[in-house]
């Protein structure tokens, strides 16, 4: 019997602790020959539980590759409610048009960036991402043209012979297909965390406990964390 | 009299204290109305220095708005001479065509992003950076095609309103021209500091002191620095 060779080597993947993370890590684990965790904390609210979520998610996958790493330089310039703690997290409005004030500026970018750094010194292929496009608040940093302009500067400012791409499995999924996609691959969502507000009973009322909630609501699934 | 408006109303500058950042500093200055200047920790051997002569030049730009970020994960992550202190510093090649130990993988992409997330909070509208093509040592994120590419991941991940552009004065320059254009705009080049060994007087020998001491003798400028 052959082995059938997987998409990528090694594969790092930015694990949050969200369910959207925990779900990407579970496809990259099936399209990579290895993972590695990548977590980080800048000073949101709910890090501590966000934390034991990343380790959980990772003893269950088997990972043994794992970084957190220290962006509390992004609490420090402020701009949002999720780390600027006089800034109030608003009740959801999944109505809204506009950027809320969850909105971390530039995040991902500050995340990737450091992603790609890590990947090139472990020699990883790809970087896995569970952004979401269509459902995630309309954070401009979410978006798959993003990222395709994000390949271009990796391409342009890493060594000649590193080639990193960076997969968004979800990026163009409502939260209904997510859930899904997560129970066919039997990802261990009981395991993660979502919540913007509370480390121990989700509030019910964030906009990302509302997403996780309409999600689970219109895929016909419960929610294994809600007790 | 007519006060003629500058190319942009402010100005976040990224300012190791080497001498290519203070000239650039210096450009920024006379092109901004407002100035704010940005240094990166990132944990490397002559931080103390190097902050000293950030201090040291923003007293004599009166720059009000300063902010030291502590990148220390680009340590963690490690893979540079720079910052992996198990790795020595090697002595200059200057002919050397290859990517010299001292990169920082990817380092300017996370200093950048740090920098665009401040100046989405602060309504910086430009972002100066002293990187220099030909004359760098061959690090790779320091090519323009790679600032270019930037200015698109600044377009596509941030706020819709907010326009950020990147400017790399120095970028096409040789060390000797760049020596030239300090004197010419009374750069404080006395101030700065490039080398990458030590703390009290400069080694001499490193790639930064080679490149400096080369673009001063063909420049024809005493440097200031050296007693």
């Amino acid at each position: 019997m052959c082995k059938i060779r997987k998409k990528y080597n090694k594969s790092v993947v930015l694990v949050s602790g969200g369910m959207d993370s925990c779900i990407t890590a579970t496809i990259a684990s099936n399209e990579s020959e290895q993972i590695a965790f990548l977590h980080a904390n800048y000073g949101q609210r709910t890090e501590k539980r966000e934390l034991k979520a990343f380790y959980d998610i990772a003893d269950f996958l088997n990972v043994n590759e794992k970084l957190i790493l220290d962006f509390t330089h992004l609490s420090i310039i402020g701009g949002s409610s999720l780390t600027d703690f006089s800034i109030e997290v608003p009740e959801a409005d999944l109505e809204s048009k506009g950027i809320p004030n969850s909105y971390v500026p530039f995040r991902n970018a500050n995340i990737l960036s450091a992603a790609v750094s890590w990947s090139e010194v472990i020699e990883a292929d790809a970087i896995y991402i569970g952004a979401v496009e269509e459902d995630s608040s309309g954070y401009p940093d979410c978006r798959r043209s993003f990222y395709d302009a994000f390949e271009k500067i990796i391409d342009e400012g890493t060594k000649p012979q590193t080639i990193i791409k960076i997969e968004t499995p979800l990026i163009n999924m409502n939260k209904s297909e997510i859930v899904k996609l997560g129970f066919q691959f039997n990802s261990p969502i009981k395991l993660s965390w979502s919540c913007y507000r509370n480390e121990d009973i989700p509030c019910g009322n964030c906009d990302s406990c509302k997403l996780r909630e309409k999600g689970f609501k219109s895929a016909n699934f419960i929610d294994p964390i809600i007790k």
